[in-house]
């Protein structure tokens, strides 16, 4: 658990969020992109698996609870400013709902080929 | 170019502003992660250095104009629901303001103890 002076510290957005960007700790790639509010963050460090704030359903989301895709944390990083957040995991399956293994699976100029 | 039908297809958040986040093509680490609109992006694959918007000037930013620390673009990334880039970059100088390599130099325990 981090200490109330701490998550004062931290730069939460307008909407009482922080950017957490998900890195394979052994392959270095990018998986995903989510949010955390405090509960998040704090639960996370609880269980030492990833848990965000989902946006579109406005409720704690423990990635991986119903597939099994589960996020290992393996080391957590903040930038700088302490607006953004870095988490190094060992996922247990594919970070995309669509079942890519990293949800940047696609480059811009494929998208635009769309 | 990015044509105005892919423009739109892209998940532009309230403020018309995309996340961006860098990471070094070569060693994989992750540098930074900043925010860019559509003059931003437009104008990176324009001259293949990152541009992105400075939130807290209003402006747009070319990463290392001033520094000498540009990142030349080798690859944009796009996520499954088009609201995050990836850009795989070769960093001319650090990315952080501080001087480290990545602005994620600090992990959140070491950020709890300063």
């Amino acid at each position: 658990m981090l200490k109330t002076e701490t998550l004062t510290r931290i730069k939460w957005d307008a909407n009482g969020l922080i950017a957490a960007i998900v890195q394979d700790a052994n392959t270095q790639q990018v998986l995903m992109m989510a949010y955390m509010n405090t509960e998040a963050l704090q639960k996370t460090l609880e269980i030492s698996e990833t848990v965000f704030w989902s946006r579109s359903r406005s409720e704690l989301w423990h990635k991986g609870a119903t597939s099994g895709n589960t996020q290992k944390v393996r080391e957590i990083r903040i930038d700088c400013d302490a607006d953004t957040l870095l988490i190094l995991v060992e996922p247990a399956g594919p970070a995309c709902h669509t079942g890519e293994v990293s949800c940047f699976y696609r480059t811009l100029s494929e998208f635009e080929s769309e």
